[in-house]
């Protein structure tokens, strides 16, 4: 048989079982948190018609796209989340109840070029609240608290949400007179982080051709720092000047307080105004989150609210707020940086039952009432010597492994070994299971160990 | 803007909440169970380099699959996830612990033509025990007894998993000198339940070149029905003859044994020699699954025993047994049937939290600790008159509705009214959640309903 020599697409996450278990963790962690807030569950196909899916078109996205034919089919691999959920809110919204709050937690496809930490193929975790016509702002306020929740679920508590609002950039950039940059303007904001103010002054001066006056207002404005009632008392300064930023201030001011409410420290969120998104559909709150000891990688879960999900499908006015997280990308640096806690159980077992005689059938017993305690059981039936199936328990990385043997078996009990400590005590398996849970129980912990 | 009508593609299931949450907790059953018995979760690329998935080639496959080009990469997305757990083994095998146990729940791509009830994009939900060199028989009974356990906990018992073994029908087709048409007579064999004994017959006569004395040899092995212990009885006739026959006997009267001993009762397990599954890889025993009171539907779980997964890839012999449920076609004929359980709650949250005043800030506090009690609450804030509220309530179809007026936020209490029923009491945020979880639990049903 010729062999072919098998690869995974480069690109592509592949995980072996015990980093496989650990994401797996992650994900129920989002999927149980999400849940808990009253969201519905969405699954959409990953393959969508190609118009449908490029109806907003252009840009960095259509280069991107997995899009290809089948039979008379023009088909593309969704590239976001948010694309499916306007064509399904706009196809089923006579179904659904408004204000819709669902979420989604799926792969998602760019045909990026490869590089270290890109992905192709990655998960986005996302949640959004569509309201019909109209949405109160204080989902604006419930969306991070939920974020907050998810990233303390995560184990981390070295992050920060960061949020803007686009209306007090709007506003205040009317008050300048340059309400037909602002978009321009917004965008060169954003890399301050990235390039730093003089950079961004010089784009200023030179490409977007502002006054030396305007582009220095514009930088101490987003220089405004402090703490979140600081950086508000500095914005109540620009009041009465323009009527969008003073609704932009309103609203940002809401966001906060009712963060506080929400049960959000001041630690994890802030208030700043050099986010603005790069995405032009955002028309409020928007949110970045970063990682304090790794500003580098960039923001790790944003998003905003937006006032027109699904123009492009509907003549109803959608508005909505969504926040989404990188996954795959969130994992991977998380994993780089060694911060996966090392000590969170990674086998795909609690125990390993191993038959030392040759009836299975006793074995078979004590798997299954371990089991219906609700542990995790692998029945291990191979004809190997006792070092090999130690070996293989090992390998796996398995906490417990049960032997029985003749003598077990004929009292009814069966042997418990802790394959850390080495540890062995003969139990009943009534006993096995609450030894083992309790054991595991001073174990359990975050799946993300901060150092 | 232009209107681009909004459409998902046909024989792409996309489901409303209520419907997504039911499916939901049924892939929730799967996972809990296959790694209750000690699975490792995998999660394979969609995308796959196209000449790795086809290294088998040929056939039906190759004409259904989604084949395409991105720059200069021949591109394919997994039709199944067998061929994916095969590249991934043997790409990782130096890291794996043999025997291999691992889950997939995953999407898979077919390009059929499309009919009611077939699916382009579908789940499959995957267990396969892969070893290195060798693989005991009990793991040939322990994969059915975890189906069994996987459909008893959707709620159904009316379901049969019938089991053969590849070896017996080897054998006994040796028996007659038809060794070498045995592929193509099991083939036709496998017609009998769609297109009964008579056509099978005249196809083993005029396409297989069968004489009528071996035709009616086969017709009348096949005819052995009665219990397990009648069947297994019937085919002792038959040994002594045939080296491999007795070794296929060997092994189903072992499965047989052993999946008694797992648990699953003579009304779930049948022994049926007219199985056979179509695949050419599957070498001892192999499974079907049937709904008792659909068989029209055919096996909506099936699978086997190979002795090769992966020597398309690497020259070690990796024998395998694995099983493998259609999830998404399931789910379309569990719920055209109408066995989708109706009392199951469907709403995305147990309670929504309707603050009645200004002040949404003890309604936050409220649903905090509701939520901390384990529940799914979502807080509703939208500026809406009662009637409204309740309207959205009752088409969300959420169980139970916390009001929150100025009185209740006085005494610290909150009124919950029972939105079946319309039942209200009033309580204190403690006393709401365990009235909420004991009235629920009232209701806790499995998925699916048999009538």
């Amino acid at each position: 048989m010729e062999i072919i020599k098998p690869r995974t697409l480069s690109g592509f996450m592949e995980l072996l079982p015990a980093k496989q278990i650990r994401f797996e963790k992650m994900v129920e962690i989002l999927r149980t948190t999400y849940a808990s807030y009253g969201f519905a569950p969405l699954d959409t196909p990953v393959i969508e018609d190609a118009q449908i899916l490029l109806a907003k078109g252009g840009g960095e996205t259509e280069k991107q796209i997995y899009r290809f034919t089948k039979g008379d089919s023009d088909l593309a691999l969704r590239f976001d989340l948010t694309v499916p959920l306007a064509k399904y809110v706009a196809l089923h919204c006579n179904d659904l109840a408004f204000p819709f709050r669902r979420f989604q937690i799926s792969k998602v496809y760019r045909g990026e070029r490869a590089q270290r930490g890109r992905f192709r193929e990655f998960y986005q975790a996302d949640i959004d609240i569509i309201g019909d016509g109209k949405l109160d702002i204080m989902n604006e306020a419930e969306i991070p608290a939920i974020i907050y929740k998810v990233f303390r679920g995560f184990g981390l508590s070295r992050f920060q949400i960061r949020v803007n609002n686009r209306k007090i950039l709007n506003g205040f950039y009317a008050m300048l007179g340059l309400s037909e940059k602002s978009g321009e303007i917004m965008r060169t904001v954003d890399k301050l982080d990235k390039i730093g103010a003089e950079k961004v002054r010089g784009i200023l001066l030179t490409e977007c051709g502002l006054t030396e006056e305007q582009a220095d207002e514009i930088l101490k404005f987003i220089a405004i720092k402090g703490s979140n009632a600081e950086v508000l008392a500095a914005l109540e300064g620009y009041q009465g000047r323009n009527e969008i930023f003073d609704l932009g201030l309103g609203e940002l001011k809401a966001v906060t307080v009712n963060l506080a409410a929400f049960g959000v420290p001041e630690a994890n969120f802030a208030v700043d105004l050099t986010i603005a998104r790069g995405l032009d559909y955002y028309t409020g709150t928007v949110y970045e989150t970063t990682l304090l000891d790794h500003p580098e990688i960039g923001s790790v879960c944003s998003g905003g609210r937006y006032d027109n999900l699904a123009g492009y499908y509907i003549e109803k006015q959608l508005p909505g707020v969504g926040i989404s997280i990188g996954l795959t990308r969130l994992f991977y640096v998380l994993d780089e940086q060694g911060l996966l806690n090392p000590e969170l159980p990674s086998a795909p077992a609690d125990a390993l039952v191993l038959p030392m005689g040759g009836d299975v059938a006793p074995a078979i017993a004590v798997a299954e009432a371990i089991r219906a305690e609700g542990l995790r059981v692998q029945l291990y039936c191979e004809q190997k010597k006792f070092k090999q199936k130690m070996a293989y328990a090992n390998k796996l990385e398995v906490p417990f492994a049960i032997l029985l043997g003749e003598d077990e078996i004929a009292e009814g009990m069966c042997s418990v070994k802790n394959m850390v400590s080495g540890e062995q005590v003969k139990l009943t398996p009534a006993e096995a299971a609450a030894h083992i849970k309790a054991e595991l129980a001073k174990k359990s912990g975050a799946v993300i160990l901060e150092k």
